[in-house]
């Protein structure tokens, strides 16, 4: 029986813990550490095993990442830009205001060394990160009047993330974090006038068109935000090369399964949205230019600070210029054609 | 030793042949089946091993897919377009004129029932067929002289595949059916006035700005054909549950990649291009649109007599139109506003 022990170490018995940042209602999202968990169970006969828990059964969604450096989980499901408090260097391995679309941002992860470097970074925090889903351009979000001008935004309170609260600060907006199950009451109300949560599909669930009808687009603070599977690094490094491998593979599977999916189910959303009540309305290019110039002011400042977020910016900013030059030729003219057609009811 | 049978069982060993429709030089593409092979044998610890041949090493390239319906070999990684004259059903599978892009085409074939429902076709044909690659929309070919109206397309002899061929042939082109090697020198000579190949990274290593310098975009015949691995159906079916597993994540993660490595390597080589002699030309619209309606005038005509190939494409093209209205809204805003900074310098 000499060949059993070499055999049955290639799929040894584990289970893991993984805490997800997302309710189990914002299924797509959610269920990205699920699709993740079933192709490696799959794969090893159910001797690799990992538990799915949504956010707060273990940890607030918030600290996930921190459970996992700790060691309380084995890994967990979340997006990097919740901690860009700690550090913004976190920001830039999920998204920040505009930077790449998906598919220029999987370039760039996969191809241009993002992986590698963001794993420099995050191997200093205990943990290891692949990307695993990502939503594809979000919203601008929810607003009860209509925005025109730069004006229009001073004063706003609007329910916005971190990073994209503070280059909206910057124009007059006043930030308000607000878990999500509280957003419709406080719009209904008024004690706020705007807020932004993800995109049709899941947008759709919450009803935001009956209390604040303006939907924006688009939501130029997420170009093409990944979501990440987040290891103990330790943990991750005892792995047996077949299951670190077998990870690896899974978690590209899985990243290009969510936006494969959002992609879905967001047109069919953005019809009963419409249907509904939701006026879509595109952010003026006289308020994007001025997010855009708010913006690169945030990234000077930060990088006179901060090496680590310098370095992995200068490598997106730079195949961000080569990605949106490339783009405009093939698929941006095979898109416009194509949408034409789409708006003359020829398709 | 009760327990050792039973964990043997879960790796079993099993070396496959997989023969490749391209040659060793169109890396990315051809190595989308090393890819794969590479995701397996990790994966098993090497108990599962893929060998990949290059196309003409087994059997030509543009036979793959019956060498693995009859058997020969266990897998081959081909285009699904290669076949369309056996049945313009096969076509669907991976790409027909003004149909998806890249995004799109996955939305449908992972969440939209595509790969089931190609996979109701190709099981008659002894075939199981995975998505495994995308180029991304491809140009739309190399011209020795501008083509500014449909008039310029009378007569022009032009290197390009079947189902376009077909299309082209309608408005006036000869299509040519030349293998890659020889497409230089027939540009060269004059032989033949143009010819499509793939995109910017596979086209500069064959230097055909040099001899024909109009680089038409984009190639409305592919918006983002899909490449298949197409396993022989009832070796398919003999594997094990946890291989079969397997076999899915990695070609999804594999379809993923190769996107993604285009999308890194298409910009440097679109510049290098362009600074070695390549013009760029968009078709002008009346081209497209005329191009667009031969192509609706041939859908129909297939449908009139083709119950299998009416079902697929009246799937592909309902989402078609779902497709792009959505991607009409914060996709094609957040696009083009980065677009225009790019080419105002400010990215």
């Amino acid at each position: 029986t000499l060949a059993a022990p070499a055999i049955a170490q290639s799929n040894p018995k584990i289970t893991w813990r993984c805490t997800s940042s997302f309710p189990k209602s914002l299924d797509t999202i959610y269920g990205g550490a699920e699709v993740f968990a079933k192709h490696i169970s799959e794969a090893t006969d159910g001797n690799f095993q990992i538990q799915v828990f949504a956010g707060g059964e273990i940890v607030p969604g918030l600290q996930a990442a921190d459970a996992a450096a700790a060691g309380t989980v084995e890994l967990c499901h979340t997006v990097a830009y919740y901690y860009w408090g700690k550090d913004p260097t976190w920001a830039l391995a999920s998204d920040v205001p505009f930077s790449l679309n998906a598919r220029g941002r999987n370039a760039w992860q996969y191809h241009g060394g993002g992986i590698d470097l963001m794993n420099e970074f995050f191997h200093k925090q205990g943990l290891h990160a692949l990307p695993a889903g990502n939503t594809g351009v979000q919203m601008g979000g929810w607003f009860r009047k209509e925005i025109k001008t730069v004006d229009d935004l001073k004063g706003l309170k609007m329910r916005v993330g971190g990073f994209a609260g503070k280059i909206l600060e910057k124009l007059g907006v006043v930030p308000q974090q607000i878990a999500g199950g509280d957003i419709y009451p406080a719009l209904e109300k008024g004690t706020i006038d705007a807020a932004e949560w993800v995109g049709p599909y899941d947008d759709e669930k919450l009803g935001f068109q009956k209390v604040a009808p303006y939907y924006y687009y688009p939501g130029w603070w997420e170009g093409g935000p990944t979501v990440h599977l987040m290891f103990n690094k330790a943990k991750y490094d005892e792995l047996p090369e077949n299951y670190k491998s077998l990870v690896r593979t899974a978690a590209q599977a899985t990243d290009a399964n969510m936006l494969q999916k959002y992609d879905y189910l967001n047109p069919t959303a953005i019809k009963q949205l419409v249907a509904s009540g939701a006026k879509l309305r595109p952010f003026s290019q006289e308020i994007l230019s001025a997010c855009f110039d708010a913006t690169n002011q945030v990234y000077d400042e930060i990088m006179a600070n901060n090496a680590e977020f310098k370095k992995v910016w200068e490598s997106i900013k730079a195949f961000r210029n080569e990605h949106f030059l490339y783009a405009q030729i093939a698929e941006y003219n095979y898109d416009t054609f194509m949408m034409v057609q789409q708006r003359n009811n020829k398709l």
